[in-house]
């Protein structure tokens, strides 16, 4: 199933918590900030991810991603982080992100994550109405 | 120097960085919601903590907290964190904060701050134009 | 119940993600110090919090700590931290820890744990047989 | 210049910080443990991270990397961290790496390093005798 052209993005501010001794924003927590996307983009939907647990026993995990660091993030910075759903296929959902600080991207991130049962820990078919969800179909199908 | 009445507050999402494996928010997490919720505050007076260290040679380090944990928090929360300055009186800074999760209160931090310099680690007197601005007393001073 | 004298400590290297722009280590990182050395300290008492977690249906959750700051620690240190039981009482345990850097006390913390039930979530009396083993009782009383 | 066949591995544990409400080790946290190993791996050469920093003013950024995340750890796990150098060239350091749990590998990543300067973050040569000590090749060459 393949996503129509909405991109959401949203915006965060760099705290001490983020930096490092290098005075740039530490490496990992670039993931931090595409993970709060990808929260808040599933939550202006209306797919609120603690309780999707709860009601469907799906948790998605990530499987692999490929980041690129172009230019720095510091204290103090307003960074907007966007997402862009590029296709849903069985278990798996694949998302372009990126992050933006003066209009200027710093950093992309290719993601591909993994729809698995919160008991057995396998993956699981994510189902129609949640996919149709996240790629902003329901007005179309419906 | 003595505060005002003034109560700043900000709203954090609760992220899945912010959780540990107990379900809850990991306890040394709160004092990075308290952090910001500081650093917030000195951006609503125009005071930007990046810029001071490079104008001033002064940063604030904390010496002393005391933290209460009442109600844990969770995936998705939103919450809300107070801010209140009790006291400015040499290199200190003195200041109580909240956190609150539907208008209860879930945790409550006393803070010491202190003000050195970023070249000798000495404790140095915060300026009385910096203390002004953060207890809020320009218009009543000027 | 009382503690016997016994200090237990463990070492830890500082890494970037420890530190922030300021150059030292972020002040809520030195609670993940704290909350290792607890975990190790229980481990070498075979008491493994995940196992615990599942048999007694028990986890233990910071209800308040008091922690100061006396020096920092930088990048590539070696810290040293110390944890001293010091009483358990019904649901509560009582413990002073310490860091070290090059035989310098850099931080002190004083914290009180809780058992609660992973269920209700309510306070819940510390087992005997658990509290005689943090207490380093076992040869004494059996 | 090539590297020898010789893999350095360190050994982590998993603690609350690195969990999330998911039960298992948050995505972003294997980012840090990859760091920990490529320092850990710099400082078995005596090579201390700190220091490069201040004599030759050059400090190494990550420019890209991707992550493939195969099993979960978890809290209480113990993870064997690998690093291999595979390439330097120019301002550029090409490591593969690996997180293994009970003998099974459950994470690689490919990255690549580039030293820039701390000055002007413009990229800079790698020197000579740094390349070799990172590569192993000091008893060979000299």
């Amino acid at each position: 199933m393949k996503k129509l052209n909405h991109i959401f993005s949203s915006n965060y501010r760099i705290y001490y918590e983020d930096t490092d001794s290098e005075g740039i924003v530490y490496y990992a927590n670039y993931l931090k900030f595409f993970e709060r996307a990808r929260s808040d983009f599933l939550r202006s939907k209306n797919i609120i991810q603690s309780q999707i647990a709860d009601l469907t026993k799906m948790i998605f995990v990530v499987r692999k991603c490929q980041i690129e660091y172009i230019l720095p993030a510091r204290l103090d910075d307003l960074i907007t982080t966007t997402i862009e759903v590029i296709e849903i296929r069985g278990p798996f959902i694949f998302m372009k992100q990126q992050i933006l600080k003066d209009q200027k991207i710093i950093s992309v991130l290719e993601i591909n994550l993994t729809a698995i049962s919160n008991e057995t820990f396998k993956p699981v078919r994510i189902p129609l109405d949640l996919s149709r969800k996240i790629l902003d179909q329901d007005s179309k199908i419906k």
